[in-house]
């Protein structure tokens, strides 16, 4: 029995995140309909990572346990051609039969996107969060940076994760700016339920005043989720890069 | 009665492009019921041109004359905020009476863009035509070049056009590359139906061989819309400006 490897990306605004649920569209569900139709088999598929409703993905990777003999480069192009225009796979490749996409990743980087501009740009909507009020980049950079380390991140984590450890370590952080989109780019060793949303909700409220400046390791600290800022749209988020 | 100059940028993806049509969503139709529910008058709007279903705009201008007293800051305002988030309003401005915005258009700038990579890119595939084998943006611009000029581009239009001056004034095309885009722009004093479309098809039938380089002043001069090359598809273009 061979173990896949797969690299997709996607565009996740017609779907329910990642993982299947009953009554919604998923990626997960939509990738495993296009294998079974290439493969003739209904293999299991392991994601690193759920999704939320509306997150996209420039990289994604999951594995696929299979008794199919098809070859990767074979496998990459009918998967392509199965799949809908919103899903792309970029790599297969084998992997030692023990190897799970989720348990073996050693780091992830997500990116948020922000249009910073006070009119609207109607081909950024379902890709950015729309901020009027101008940003300082170098600014919410320094304030950023201020996530790195190893902590009890339970005050950036939504209500109902039923996940027991709550620390992560952040590895890096920055604020950039392209143009007029505003970019938040974090790394660690995992993420917890909403993490990213709500600390970009966090640098936004700051940035807003509604949050003192230089106050995030407090937060951190205080394990209070309403310390920190709302949880910002789902539409900005990218899961950027997975680390194995 | 003012006569109002209305710049707006457009996601054509949901709408049969801007010209009202019984049973379909369009642009105009979209604008012009924001306006009602803003103004509580229904005015008449003149657009800058036609677009066909799928096709976008950076910028669209149109015109409409109204007893309405808004200042055009505060129009811009509510109709954005009445616009689905596909739209946007980015100026209004106050135009003498006798403005229209299609006779009084001097030239219109389109680009048409090519996301050239084998892989798939799912953000992209609302946004541009996908071409998997390579473009030498290089050569594709100097075939580009020679479509400029005052012609008769009958062999450009496509059939059913009722339009019967076919002459247009070709004053600038070029092809450059941005990463993994290649991009096609070019401008004129105006453009017949399918024009930039059929223009792109036939630089890549060039690239691939189907039609032979440097042919495209013959084939303009053949007046014959057989010796062109395909419609490229209309997610690729963009009405980029619009020169009054």
């Amino acid at each position: 029995m061979r173990n896949l490897l797969l690299t997709i990306s996607f565009d996740g605004s017609a779907y329910h995140g990642w993982q299947v649920q009953e009554n919604a569209v998923t990626v997960q569900q939509t990738l495993q309909d296009a294998w079974e139709k290439v493969c003739r088999s209904r293999d299991n598929v392991i994601g690193c990572s759920r999704t939320d409703a509306g997150v996209h993905a420039n990289m994604y990777c999951c594995n696929f346990r299979t008794e199919n003999e098809i070859s990767c480069d074979k496998l990459i192009h009918a998967l392509n051609a199965n799949l809908p225009d919103d899903i792309a796979v970029s790599d297969c490749r084998e992997v030692p039969y023990e190897f799970h996409a989720r348990y073996d990743c050693k780091s992830k980087e997500y990116i948020y996107k922000i249009w910073n501009k006070p009119e609207k740009n109607p081909f950024l909507y379902k890709y950015s969060l729309h901020y009027k009020y101008p940003l300082d980049e170098k600014f919410l950079d320094s304030q950023a940076k201020q996530f790195i380390g190893k902590y009890d991140y339970s005050a950036f984590c939504a209500a109902g994760s039923s996940v027991e450890d709550m620390v992560r370590n952040v590895t890096d952080a920055e604020v950039t700016r392209d143009g007029d989109i505003v970019i938040f780019r974090v790394r660690a060793d995992g993420f917890l339920y909403n993490m990213v949303r709500i600390m970009t909700g966090t640098l936004i409220e700051i940035s807003a005043g509604k949050i003192m400046p230089d106050t995030i390791k407090e937060i951190i600290v205080s394990v209070d989720r309403s310390r920190a800022g709302a949880t910002a749209r789902p539409e900005g988020l990218f899961l950027n890069k997975i680390f194995y």
